[in-house]
């Protein structure tokens, strides 16, 4: 098998293993009165403690990381939550890209329907213009929320200055980052970002499936600008109820023990293995590749071989890619919004790819993937 | 170690262990396009496929399973979802009862918060009085959710005539009922007891936490009658979006395969031993004991000892049981809600412990819990 969807998801790395194997046999609730629960409380604080590392945020200062199902609903907790707070700053515009994941885009999708008005910004290029967020930004906007790092294309977008911009024009904005494609796999820290909300996920960096979390920085707590969506027992400090994912919490948590100190390596390895991807494939695709981009993603347009069609010629092969999201699968068959935000025509967009790496792929793989999507041109061209 | 805390969580049984291990090694994205995906896709729909058989319902009849993080969830988008779906029952009332857990009663304060009119049915002595039921229920009632089981008392509300009742005073009424502790405890189907909706969680039958399911009905559907409360790429059928956790999903159906063949033998084994535990505590403690009950649930109340103190002794001891149900213990300390509602004034619900039994519970450990609880009454009762 060679996996070249690590961006869809990724494999459990031995230490997230062992972690849900502890937790498998702490089993306490965690709110739980008695030794039972405190063992189990143990383990999810120790794995809280592994994303407040990996973020370079301080649970001291008032700082909060809230575990969640997952990269979606943290998103959608992180904009419903600070729309819908009576503290967020007064005001009916709300803005992001042209080019977010589905669990950004629907519920400001949702939020337009309750009156709120919203402006996309543009991504052309991957690349956001730092004068469109002067335009977009005003004193009535209450929140902006722009990915770190495209989930189908790689790009890298600067959020720093354009959050940074943001505050300046209006300092009761709201900034929130979805990092799910980001997070292990640059250097990232919200505080340096000027994000008060940052999505993370587990099972982009080898962790299980069905947890994330949202990092609310000690600011936004004080001032109250968040209110959970979901609520009942209390858990998560009343930001989030229900009973702990206790082994996709305690799966995160080694995860990211595994993934941290390997950061600027691996870095360096994929960087590599991107440039040797391109070199193996220029002769005969497109690469849809912003400016900045980072190095686990690669997004190429096929020669008139529509993107399906050769996904399953490769899965045959036993190679694995992407047309797209994953997630986006879910939904009527359309061209990729983030591509024709990228700026290609909806016939190339439709005959594009996403190839995501993780650090175990090798060279000798890309070789394989190279000779196959050759040949799958070859033959698929001839059906046609 | 004596483990009765049966209600607030239970340790994994080796038939969910084994699942969740295939699902380990089973790493796909059960959303992306490629065999890798097809398999986890697989695996996926045979834990639901359990659910269904669990609650009688069918797939091809349109009834839904949605997969949720668990309980609480279910809960909240089933209250929600319906409340704010533009399809159901017009109107401003919703009824629920006064001894609900925390995650069925938040979002009816919410909802009452929106303006709608919450009527509270009385649940003394653990039962629901039937012409409370006619008298709540009029035209305007969008929604009714009344408990199959409570989660203190163990009380066994009946709610097929509840249910009954309300549809034939208003047909569009929607009724949802949360099975969490009645689920693999009792014979339920929600189809039996005119449920529409039904709430069931992994972690009270020996699963993993942090996954659940609501079942919708066929009718509920296809009227439209409820909405996501989470939002994105569009898994579950849109219903539920976020990439789906595959541990506690997989996990959950293998405790469900692990429970479902063994139901009638556990009900009988757990009522033997709830006359027993009854036998041996009644001369020292009395009992909070509605007339319908699950054996599995004995509520008792100290003489003159602060449940917390008790509880803590026990622990001392190895003995695990609860003061109220581990949810509320999240938040400001107060006397339990559900024994209050229940008849018994708040010193006695401040003196009160829940002891909650599984299958592997015997009655040698009942009689270490006796012998426990009596020198715990003597020695703490010094103290005092």
């Amino acid at each position: 098998m060679i996996y070249l969807d690590n961006s869809a998801t990724t494999s459990l790395c031995e230490n997230a293993i062992g972690k849900i194997n502890e937790a498998i046999n702490c089993f306490g609730n965690p709110s739980s009165l008695h030794s039972v629960g405190f063992e189990a409380e143990k383990l999810k604080e120790a794995a809280r403690d592994s994303v407040y590392k990996a973020l370079g945020v301080r649970k001291v200062s008032g700082d909060r990381i809230i575990f969640t199902s997952g990269g979606t609903e943290a998103n959608n907790l992180a904009i419903y939550g600070c729309v819908h707070s009576k503290s967020s700053n007064k005001g009916k515009k709300i803005i992001t890209t042209d080019s977010e994941h589905s669990s950004v885009l629907t519920p400001f999708k949702q939020l337009e329907k309750e009156g709120y008005v919203v402006e996309y910004l543009p991504t052309k290029k991957g690349q956001i213009d730092i004068d469109d967020v002067k335009k977009a930004v005003d004193k009535d906007t209450v929140l902006i929320s722009v990915m770190a790092v495209n989930n189908e294309t790689g790009a890298s977008y600067d959020i720093q200055n354009i959050f940074k911009t943001a505050k300046a024009i209006n300092p009761n904005i709201t900034t929130h980052t979805d990092c799910v494609q980001g997070f292990m796999k640059i250097p990232f820290s919200p505080t340096k970002c000027f994000a008060d909300m940052c999505t993370v996920s587990s099972h982009k960096i080898h962790g299980p499936k069905g947890c994330g979390a949202l990092y609310v920085s000690a600011d936004v707590m004080k001032t109250k600008r968040i209110i959970p969506i979901i609520c009942g027992g209390g858990q998560e400090g009343d930001y989030r109820s229900g009973t702990e994912n206790m082994l996709g919490i305690c799966g995160f948590g080694g995860a990211i023990e595994y993934m941290l100190p390997k950061l600027a390596d691996n870095f360096k390895k994929l960087t590599e293995l991107k440039e040797y991807t391109k070199d193996k494939l220029a002769s005969f695709v497109t690469f849809n590749e912003p400016d900045a981009s980072v190095p686990n993603i690669l997004n190429i347009t096929l020669p008139s071989i529509k993107s399906e069609t050769m996904l399953h010629y490769l899965s045959s092969e036993g190679i694995f890619v992407s047309s797209g999201s994953a997630c986006s699968s879910n939904h009527a068959k359309k061209a990729s919004h983030v591509l024709i935000a990228f700026g290609i025509g909806e016939r190339e967009a439709d005959c594009s790819l996403r190839i995501s790496f993780s650090e175990d792929n090798t060279k000798t793989e890309i070789d394989k993937l190279s000779v196959a999507l050759q040949n799958g041109i070859e033959r698929l061209a001839k059906i046609n």
